[in-house]
């Protein structure tokens, strides 16, 4: 099969720089388009001279229509407004859609939904292999085990983050809840401290760390009578997402039309 | 059903004292016999008082074909000879067998085998229920991640231990191998020291730290790009092994005839 | 030197029995008295024979007085009152007292201070080297590091404690407020949950974990510019306790009256 | 002061393109060559474009002697064969040579340090602060404890890694063997593999990990009596280690003669 030709939304974005890098350093897809937001300053620049790399030959545009007739797919983590906008030529031109954009309501979801039947789109809001990975593997083990195993779930990130527990802890809480046939909301310890009594069997507890740099860290225990399982989760940098959005694609190129997730991509639907 | 009536092989050994333990603090299971080799000083005197309990009633005996009348299995961590004798005796009573015993040949395994068409056995090198969940989940990890993810073991055990890599950390080593579809053999990297040059692709590497009184942990990392995710073990006590073998033997009561692994017992076999 | 000759108070309990067990185990002492309270019905059975070792020849017995006579030194892990009987008697006899005992009221602690002209005192509420190491280091490193590190405590225990977070994460959280010349009360932040905001510079953080069996585990990350330090320490045994008193009586034998810490014992008090 | 114009060695590898990135971010310094090895195809292309950054109008060259003409010192993170090529010209040059490079033997050593009578040298095996904080502290809690714990070492590093341990492993091995007052090379436990027999007492261990795009994480722990102390410290970004390097560029920048370390450069001498 020869490359995927790949247009990366939001190309002068900090994500979109990193996906321009990320193809450049892959095997199997080339840059095919660079989309921005009409008025940009940056409409006309060359996408890999913005990454930090060679010229790539391709400019930025505002014209998904056009630079979508020769495209195979397009990667895209940007703003709900325009995800919405480009859903519709995506599945026009039927090429892959990989949507990383977070923050999308209901009926955004509704719109997306409504073109599956004839389009491929692959959605998450986590694009992290190894995230979602460790989602699958968690809702197993907590499926193995019974309550005589506490789990515990624990996260890392920079100083400047506003909310406890992140939103991928909560992610992997619910993946052990589902694993134990549990809801999440009924069985959560939260912000633990003073006199708190014995655990109460079967909770599933978080704890939150803030400071310095921290891209992100996960990690969920399963303590149990002399003995401790941890799955952890690191990430490094942000270009994981962008690796991640990339696998997406290559691996949705030439599929049936469908709504798929990154559990799909993993081939991890059925652990 | 009425508590399942257990035998304690080896009952005067330290792994046989944390059997009679691990029974005597369980619902579900009562000690029905301890077994001890025939010229043991030990024989004549009190299970539960050896391990540390209370009078039990049940004093070591050699003799298995007389106690194994009235009983439903047998816990047996002992040494090769001893536990091939068992073998016949508790399946020609229909107990069930479960087998800690490490060491054993490929013709003691034929042995073990040659029964299993007519009687319960569950065998496991660890009897750990987290290890054995490890390894079940390792292999799936490593079948689901490609080979842009390296796949590093790493263990710690006390400072007497002599070996190295720990028989355990090999045995994930197979999960690993196994999930990827290649041979640990030949894609092994072992006691990495010196100019040894970039890392091979599609290796696994295992480093080995001694120290202290460490009684075992293993982690498995997969190392990708801008990413990491880590499955770790730690045990804490050897009566983690006597309640592993408890719940195998509560499992495999009323089972069909047939050779049982812990995966077994803790459902991961379709991992 | 010949043998530092030690009696156990509390022989007949758990951290008793313990004591005894590690005195077998160690060079340079051997019990030399076994104290119990008056009318245990532990009195006069064997010290060695309860710890589970062979016969000591040391008999259970409620006379300090006299059991001192020939006597190095007492280690005592027992309760307010004993140990304050315990004091005068130690301090008469010219022998070495470790005290371990927790709860200990001011006027307690005064009537121990008081004998510590004349007599030699070794007390902590916490008796392992490696914690009182970890604090030493935990307030070398925060006085070395400004704020543009956050510090993160992170502990975990098993899942019967009542109280977060640990007495001692609370002691390296005080080590760590010294390091940085501050106080914990106006520096702490605990139970991080919900909408918290980015994280007030200069605070220190603490999580608590539940679960399982866990002995106890106590971290401390600096959390800084693109790197992390983390200091943690691990207990596996309450053996370790046991082994932290040993070290201190065996370092006080034969030093000048005074009342001294671990942070003496280990030589920390400069760092 | 005006501005220190720097060279930096090896300009077309990745550390070399991240030195050049942190010149350019930097307040104080200027570049004023870019070194690569006679042969490289990267030789007259432009340092600052090869580091993803608008041209510096500095070619790379294989000519040490004609660029340090005018520059002040050289930041030098290649192999050791480039390495000591450069410390006799920086000497004649008489300009600060801040050296990186890792896997120098004893003759090489022995070459720097017979500059340093007339040469400013700045060497260390990890420019970063918390590692030499690290250091600092390994080497106190090894002379605090006895050969009852056993110290690990235990680095990871990515795939392209060539040797191990890595140099900054080394470096905390000598803070260790010096707080013991111990000679590493006597001490050394590296490469731990197959039928090793116990631990020997007082041992240094050392393993290596490598995969993915680890930055650098190094991990020194103290195993002793049912207890850990573990001491460690995560790169996040290489971008760390050009700091630092250039932190100790401008240190150095009109000291007298000597052979300094980043203990030196950051004040931790009297830890």
């Amino acid at each position: 099969m020869s490359d995927m030709r790949l247009i990366v939304a939001g190309a002068g974005g900090r994500m979109g720089r990193a996906l321009v890098r990320a193809i450049a350093e892959s095997k199997g897809a080339v840059l095919a388009g660079a989309l921005e937001a009409p008025g940009s300053e940056l409409l006309g620049k060359d996408a890999g001279v913005l990454a930090g790399l060679p010229a790539s030959g391709i400019k930025l545009s505002a014209d998904l229509w056009a630079m979508s007739k020769d495209a195979d797919g397009i990667l895209d983590f940007t703003v709900p407004a325009a995800t919405i906008a480009n859903v519709a030529i995506a599945a026009e031109r039927g090429i892959v859609h990989v949507i990383g954009t977070t923050g999308l309501s209901g009926s955004d979801n509704a719109v997306i939904k409504s073109v599956t039947n004839r389009a491929v789109v692959v959605q998450s809001g986590n694009m992290s292999l190894g995230v979602n990975l460790l989602a699958a593997v968690v809702r197993r083990v907590a499926k193995a085990l019974d309550q005589s195993f506490d789990i515990e779930i624990v996260e890392t990130h920079h100083r400047m983050k506003v909310d406890a527990p992140s939103g991928t802890a909560l992610m992997l809480g619910q993946a052990a809840a589902s694993g134990r046939g549990v809801t999440l909301d009924e069985h959560s310890e939260r912000g633990r401290d003073g006199i708190t009594g014995a655990r109460r069997p079967g909770n599933i507890g978080f704890a939150s760390l803030r400071g310095g740099t921290v891209a992100g860290d996960h990690s969920v225990s399963f303590l149990g009578p002399f003995e401790r399982l941890t799955l952890s989760h690191q990430a490094e940098d942000r270009m994981l997402f962008a690796h991640g959005a990339l696998k997406a694609a290559l691996w949705a190129h030439g599929k049936q039309p469908g709504h798929y997730s990154m559990a799909d991509v993993l081939g991890l639907s059925d652990i």
